[in-house]
């Protein structure tokens, strides 16, 4: 289980101007902020540089630009988001979780709650991820698995074999190149592609 | 977006003792409370029978026996869950999240957030059953894929076929079944686990 101690935080002012007040009571908590951003267009780059555990952002209501620049960071590098926001409006709430953030939290910013609400953010963000792994990797095995079927099926055609043998041109590829199956059917996919345009 | 108005509240009382007030706030937002249950056994009971859009759990800290008790809902009638804990304890916030709790709220329940905390555990909860439905539409893919690979390689080295006939011979009792290729490879496996036990 997390411990809030030693947890580093990187805090983004999206305009509600109570920082200061989070990142006292972080302090308190033993955490560490590693930086503090207005510039919703820094947060990738902090997130790469600083590598904080988790992101918080304080907002009245939190941007289209500050939303769209979490889902980035969701997509490229993702770590648990905070939203604290004052406005109960819908829309941005909707949004920032489709942008991946951790927890939206709606005129619940007090010091006190500020470790409980980190630690289930951080619970969620790592079931999410976890569900987000097992989803890629089916999603891999299956392209993977129509990969081998389109090239069979290429080598089939092209070159007048039967599904079996298909197969075993394929293996041997893949054997004399050290390569994986689908990186050869993706290699037989390719030149088919170059060769027969359209 | 899900309007506060109309939504239909099943209610559990797991120890804390405020229902009465998150009742009272439900009701001035004109949601309908639609039962209140002391014992968490009978929450997918009331859930299959009362149909509620949303289960609210008020807890001083959830126990073993409630979250159990929501992980099978879950499993077998997935609502959008809140939890109301005042016990800050890490182990049942963890728990809680793995049942598929979509908000577990420490310390929290101020009558004016209410509306907010539900939006917000809607929101979370549909997003998450889209990821869930997407892996679980991905894995059953694999797995009729890998079906339909077992039956083959049955075919070819009960009958002799090669992988071609093989596939040719699936194909046809499909079709003469009326059945789907996956459905067909299955009752192939399952001939021949039971002529060929163990």
């Amino acid at each position: 289980m997390p411990a809030t101690q030693g947890l580093r935080v990187l805090l983004i002012d999206d305009g509600a101007h109570r920082v200061h007040l989070i990142s006292e009571e972080l302090a308190r908590q033993g955490c560490e902020v590693v930086g503090v951003i207005e510039q919703a267009t820094l947060i990738h780059d902090c997130v790469l540089r600083l590598q904080p555990d988790v992101v918080i952002v304080d907002a009245e209501s939190p941007t289209r630009d500050t939303l769209e620049n979490l889902a980035t960071l969701s997509a490229r590098m993702p770590r648990p988001v905070v939203v604290f926001a004052e406005d109960a409006d819908q829309t941005p709430m909707r949004r920032a979780i489709q942008a991946g953030v951790s927890a939206y939290v709606v005129a619940g910013l007090q010091t006190q709650r500020l470790a409980p609400v980190l630690h289930v953010a951080i619970a969620r963000f790592e079931q999410d991820r976890a569900l987000r792994d097992e989803l890629n990797k089916a999603q891999e095995q299956l392209a993977s698995r129509k990969h081998i079927e389109r090239a069979k099926g290429i080598l089939m055609s092209e070159m007048g074999l039967d599904e079996d043998k298909a197969y075993q041109r394929l293996r041997k590829l893949a054997m004399d190149r050290g390569e994986t199956l689908v990186q050869v059917a993706q290699r037989v996919i390719d030149a088919h592609d170059l060769l027969r345009p359209g």
